[in-house]
């Protein structure tokens, strides 16, 4: 972008226009008729039209048709490639279905391509669904990035860690290198690639593995991420181990810091909480997915009044089944309502916050996406509410969570570039990336 | 249907061939390469395209295109002229909801006029996400039955009963005899509306009130619908006032047969089911709603055990906030789960026959619709696998629980008559229904 001449009118790269803005921001402001000026993939300008700077026009102008028009939607927790295994196994337990079907799946068929073409398949589904940005942890993680990157999405990237012969990394004594070295490559490589170190669990880790892991996180500047806390397994054979509770474990191991986003957090007390909020560790937390597996419910609520940074994921395709954070924003939304018996917990403008600013805060993005203000990258989309389920609309936080489909998605902008149009993906060939998953399928058997 | 003499070969009226038949019935039976033909708006044959009849031919040929052909779902339990009130007010306790909320808005704005409009978006809303049939209770249901008979849709139409006076009948001690009324003058009019008897609640009818209402709905050979067991303070109530469940109390009432639908059903104990089962009542729970309202979660997994008759419903969308079956059936597959820390519970194929079969059964419809099987009318879906949350499908029940969305329906038919195709609906003008909406939602404000 060129500096802006004193007096000059200016002329931005992107206009949207003619919407309601929900800016997603701390005190949740809305605007009925507002208005977004970008320029160089920046924010510049989000607010009422009548607050908006006298400008030229722009290169590109978007017109809402009285949609909402609100940011990305920011998705804390997938395993993007195991979207060739969505459905492959389902209404199993936890331990089976990763055991007997997930592992051997990933043994047999994970290799770069595979995690290429699953990678691109996921993108599709989630800038159709208006995810702007994930954060992602699993194997070949090159090859998720350079996919990534061809589409156009943000996201923040790791390499897995786990101490068993995995896809790539025969050797387990090589694990925490592997992943190391797949962060250096991507660090400050291109802009909407954010590497981070993902450590498998306490389960399947070592302490050595775990602070090694976040050593190297550390010296990198990068988020580690971890599986933590998610089935009641889990936590009783982490007591019968440690004699702690998975979150007191990794506490004991200093790895829990600002920099670290705990994965499911589901069972965990009150000490847990006061621990992850003192350490100012985030949580990830996958609705759909822990439920779909019975490991239970996170205690999101108590989570936000104990102070933990918290945001939401969809988790893994084959664990959820799909990468809709529409549908997790309402789930979660209702289920504490249920489960505390008070419909008043975690109102539309929450789930909302949880699925956009507060996840993008949690996967270290927080000054960059998850909320339309001033200064922060353009990741926005427009919601068509002329639709029958978004009819009539009183109260637009309510209608995106409570009634909206992802369908109801019509633009999607990821640093102020159009990455969906009129509900069509613009950058990449939908049709050629299924079939190329449908012939995996076929080989991956069921 | 003309009979078909002796070696002829058939005409149908309609085939839908080349996808995956999910038949829903009671074995599940699933044929990859299925085929449907249909006469006169019945089922003649569903099954293997190889096991199919010879015949001559279709007046209309209908290629799935590889998708999933399926039952049209069928929601027991809705409200459907309350789509005017969508949004109107969330995150609010069940009492404040409707005292201060719901009534009132309806005190003022509810007329036949506006049960019209609300009922017709509520039937292009159902219809493209595919649902073919309903069971309604509300005011003017007249309206609502002339409203529904307009757009082809299968429905079960209950004008409501409440100790109050209501839209339409203002002095409380016509309301039996106003809900009886309505039902004779629909009993056999249309073939594809059904009337019915709703009285409102236990806690907003006298005992009297609720007696006669079950007097008229045996005399008319027609189904009760009755709002019971939803909250905890409605059961904390019943214990106060009769010492007996709300269940228990309707069953000393004497008003629980095979011909009564309690609706929610969520406050229920061991011995309550046991009743529910000995008199082979119906429940509908409406899951999105009980949770969004906090009243609980009903015990499906516990019901089905019991041998209670279940169907799923939506409830109004003014609780919901929409009407999408295919997200009951996700919630309804995962809560369980969740709650009983076992993911084997409600599997997929369960969750289907809840959504069709199960919900035509608990409705009085059994006979008629709800699976697809030969001699049921064919009110018929066509899944789209043609996208990536589709992609890849190893098994299509698994699909249409975890990963489908509604608007994954390709073309709905109901009664052999095509009112979806592509996505788009064929005998309703919607921009002028949501126009209509639209004004009437101003005067309403919010």
């Amino acid at each position: 972008m060129q500096p802006m001449k004193k007096g000059a009118l200016m002329t931005y790269d992107l206009i949207i226009e003619n919407g309601i803005l929900l800016t997603a921001d701390e005190d949740s402001h809305i605007h009925k008729d507002g208005l977004i000026c970008i320029a160089g993939g920046e924010i510049m300008f989000a607010g009422p039209r009548d607050k908006a700077p006298e400008r030229k026009g722009a290169r590109q102008v978007v017109d809402a048709c009285g949609g909402i028009i609100m940011p990305g939607l920011v998705n804390s927790h997938t395993h993007v490639p195991m979207s060739i295994f969505r459905g492959l196994a389902d209404d199993l337990p936890l331990e089976t279905w990763l055991n007997e079907h997930m592992f051997p799946a990933e043994a047999s068929h994970i290799n770069p391509e595979t995690v290429r073409i699953g990678t691109l398949l996921s993108c599709a589904e989630m800038l159709l669904s208006g995810t702007t940005c994930f954060c992602d942890g699993y194997f070949y993680e090159d090859a998720v990035a350079q996919a990534a990157s061809e589409t156009g999405l943000r996201a923040v990237l790791a390499h897995g860690i786990i101490d068993f012969p995995a896809p790539g990394v025969p050797d387990p004594s090589q694990n925490v290198r592997a992943s190391a070295s797949y962060a250096k490559e991507w660090k400050g490589k291109t802009p909407l690639i954010t590497p981070s170190i993902f450590c498998h669990s306490p389960y399947t880790c070592s302490a050595e593995t775990i602070q090694n892991a976040k050593k190297e996180a550390a010296a990198l500047g990068v988020l580690l991420q971890i599986h933590a806390a998610e089935s009641k397994f889990e936590h009783t054979q982490s007591m019968e181990q440690h004699g702690l509770s998975p979150v007191r474990y990794l506490d004991g191991l200093g790895v829990l810091d600002e920099n670290t986003l705990v994965v499911h957090g589901v069972w965990v007390d009150d000490k847990d909480m006061e621990i992850l909020s003192q350490k100012n560790a985030a949580v990830s937390v996958t609705t759909h997915s822990e439920m779909k597996l019975a490991s239970g419910v996170a205690p999101i609520p108590a989570y936000l009044r104990a102070g933990v940074r918290v945001g939401l994921g969809t988790d893994g395709p084959a664990s959820n089944n799909n990468h809709d954070m529409f549908s997790e924003m309402d789930l979660t939304a209702k289920i504490h309502k249920a489960l505390n018996l008070d419909p008043t917990e975690l109102d539309a403008a929450t789930a909302i916050a949880l699925a956009a600013r507060m996840s993008a805060d949690a996967i270290g993005l927080g000054a960059v996406t998850g909320s339309l203000e001033k200064g922060k990258r353009a990741d926005i989309i427009v919601i068509d509410v002329d639709a029958p389920n978004m009819t009539p609309m009183y109260h637009p936080e309510s209608a995106v969570v409570y009634a909206a489909s992802a369908d109801n998605v019509k633009h999607v902008f990821v640093d102020g570039r159009q990455l969906v149009q009129d509900g069509r993906l613009t950058s990449m060939d939908l049709e050629k990336i299924m079939d190329e998953v449908r012939s995996l399928a076929k080989a991956i058997g069921g």
